[in-house]
């Protein structure tokens, strides 16, 4: 940031006035009709500008107040344009893209015995998760996601895949103690997890590498236990899937003899940062426990129903104080990665599941999927508000089309009507990675074709398998 | 139609062979990647199109007998592009789109007495009715929805726009005894009524005027025998709300001594057709009158959900032969109209319900939206599927989205991924409404204009009245 000074010289009649501006010149203004901050008192600015600098927002107000303070090298302008923090994506298996689709309404048993395991045991590979990532970040990028947490194979890739596109994230070594398509068992996974966490962390302020244990039913309480321990050591957080399914909480009774949130407060396994997916069945007990760890609690609407895993308890996990952020899953459950649907889903479903359609408001879900978010994956300092000091991860959000028609509150719109395809820029960290609908950070061509060969493919070899 | 015959003449050395043709020609062919045409046997053509003359489907096929067979006047190409019926609303109060998100999130009597009435009485004229249905018909049509059935004011207003712009619709006089913004009771608007349907049965093939009487809390058995006995001299379906919510059923006990579709049965209301909307809490009595009755169900999950009506029994229905469509309710509660988040919700609401993830697959859901739901509203012979013989409503889906990447299967990217905005073009009664998203037949600028100054005054009014 340069400090310049305009001067704008009026000269009238047989008058001088100089009137004399200092201006700041910086990396990027971006202006919107509202700026939704997500702010503690959920100030909505009309007019508003944000100003950015160096990946950091300097200043949020009203926009002739911004332009009369800096001089951005590029400014994305506002018209019918809302501006809000991008979504914050808890929850997801980014390259499972490529599986979308491939089989639905089938009992989870069938569902992942005959068609995803032997889809990903045959086909992913370190090329299918490259193309399945960067296929999953142009649709998130597309629909105004800009943080992800993701649980997959081939780590290294995953996070190459993010450092190449601008997004942020949060990526997991999977634990798990079963051959898997990148290790043989527990113990060699968290061998080479913590290679990867060696490798990138602190590499790139975008992208946090982290462990992750796939259940308390793939590992035992040895295994979490390490894998803790391990996380401990490099002073990273954990994500996990946690009290997913009946079948999750009946497993844990009989191995351990207490329900599956129990199991990890009696190992230990709260004493380090836990993200933890889904929470559909914590009991009575277990719901204080989460929020006294401090536990961030990943909320998977979509599916959660299409795979009929249940109905978790949001509403009562919010009212003991639980950190609670939504998630899509990944594609091949959903069968896509889009936030606003995740946002309406988990506000209808608590209102129906409670009968009462006060709860889960607009604006508390809208929170689940920025600020609360955030603070759920670790990072509600960092991003999830538009607010001085923060990194610059923001949207543009476009007003335009006939279902926005008439619109009396903003946060209703943005929670009961908009798609992904009213997105039309996104910054994260300061850099635009999508301006008026052009993805800038991707070259969508050449992933469509390398999707849409590899998915012919897996398509041939899984018809060959079930004739 | 007219026959004409094209004759290649092809000349080769000393041979000439005459190969003559005869082709048909006709008004429009469109194409498709693939066709799904929704018929009894699901059948799924690819590289296909449909033939249309004069309003009707004259034959669905391969793409090239169809160019072989039909010279048409128009034709819609088919790359990436999926052929379908064109969707269903079996449950509408369109000119709502004018109070979408004006409250959310209350109580039912809440929103109900301090939001929505006040603002019916106030502004609801023949005006609002029109820019709203305006505005709803073009978000309709946008979204690939051909027919809706309608439950409003001002009936001639809303016909005279389905006129216009194109769809086909059943368009409910509604009956209501309290005062209302077109009648002062139940005798008034079946009056009303009565000369709504005289001026419009007949009128045009597109538009079915029927009654549209609003609850069984709303009109006395007498009132409500007295609209039967109005529709069935005019020989018309009616649509009704239905066991919408448990304070609708707790009322009917209370005043008639039996459960809500218990009473309709006992008044003889079912001998003529019905349109059922909502049906959310059939006894198990009473779903086998709604079979043995082919009374109309109309599934309304997102409004369900949003205003915690409740979770229908759709599976239950269904197994015991109850037609169920789908409908999107006024924007009101919902807040769009957007029958593909309806097959969505749909679908997972009944699997997580009933903790089964094989209830309701997506071609069932898909069927409740097209065929299904032509069949409950009465038009199961004239629309719904894509064969010859039927009147040419259908629809084009572009499979070019981010989140269409990679397609294994159309049906499930249909149900489970598709938004109103990959729909390109649509057609109702052989007349293209839409074409690569340009809309044909609604000045979208006015509309936009008009609905936005009309919201302007309703939301100072709505200030003025909260302050």
């Amino acid at each position: 940031m340069t400090r310049i000074t305009f001067c704008f010289i009026t000269i009238l009649m047989a008058m001088a006035p100089i009137a004399c501006q200092s201006q700041d010149s910086i990396d990027l203004i971006v202006q919107g009709d509202h700026l939704v901050t997500m702010d503690e008192a959920m100030t909505v600015i009309e007019n508003g500008a944000v100003a950015i600098d160096d990946g950091v927002i300097l200043a949020v107000g009203p926009a002739t107040e911004i332009s009369a303070s800096y001089s951005a090298a590029k400014v994305l302008a506002g018209d019918n344009r809302i501006v809000m923090p991008g979504l914050v994506n808890g929850h997801s298996h980014a390259a499972m893209t490529l599986l979308r689709g491939v089989a639905d309404d089938l009992a989870l048993m069938d569902w992942l015995n005959n068609y995803i395991f032997p889809a990903e045991v045959q086909f992913v590979d370190a090329e299918f998760v490259r193309i399945g990532t960067e296929l999953a970040c142009w649709e998130m990028i597309r629909g105004g996601t800009t943080t992800f947490v993701d649980m997959y194979y081939y780590p290294d890739t995953i996070a190459g895949v993010v450092d190449s596109c601008g997004m942020r994230a949060l990526i997991s070594a999977t634990v798990i103690d079963q051959r898997s398509p990148d290790a043989e068992d527990a113990g060699d996974s968290i061998r080479k997890g913590s290679g990867f966490i060696e490798r990138w962390l602190g590499k790139n302020d975008r992208i946090t590498p982290i462990f992750g244990p796939h259940a308390n039913y793939t590992l035992n309480a040895d295994q979490l236990k390490a894998t803790r321990a391990a996380a401990m050591a490099f002073g990273v957080p954990i994500s996990i899937h946690m009290s997913e399914s009946p079948f999750e909480v009946q497993y844990s009774k009989d191995t351990y003899g207490v329900t599956s949130i129990e199991l990890f407060e009696s190992i230990g396994f709260f004493e380090g940062p836990t993200i933890a997916a889904h929470v559909v069945w914590p009991t009575d007990a277990e719901i204080p426990i989460l929020a006294e760890r401090r536990v961030g609690v990943i909320h998977n609407p979509t599916s959660n129903m299409k795979i009929a895993s249940g109905i978790a308890p949001v509403t009562e996990m919010l009212a003991a104080g639980v950190r609670v952020g939504l998630g899509t899953d990944g594609a091949a459950s959903n069968n896509d990665l889009d936030m606003w649907e995740e946002m309406r889903l988990a506000a209808f479903l608590q209102k129906v599941e409670q009968m009462n359609p006060e709860v889960l408001s607009a604006e508390t879900v809208l929170r689940m999927a920025t600020s609360g978010g955030a603070t759920a994956i670790g990072l509600g300092d960092t991003i999830g508000s538009l607010e001085p000091g923060k990194r610059a991860d923001l949207i543009q959000v476009a007003f335009e089309d006939v279902h926005h028609i008439p619109t009396y509150d903003v946060v209703s719109h943005l929670v009961y009507v908009n798609d992904e395809q009213d997105v039309t820029s996104v910054v994260v960290d300061g850099a635009v990675l999508m301006e008026e609908r052009r993805m800038l950070t991707i070259d969508t061509q050449r992933v469509t074709r390398e999707a849409t060969e590899l998915a012919a493919r897996i398509q041939s070899a899984l018809e060959e398998r079930n004739q």
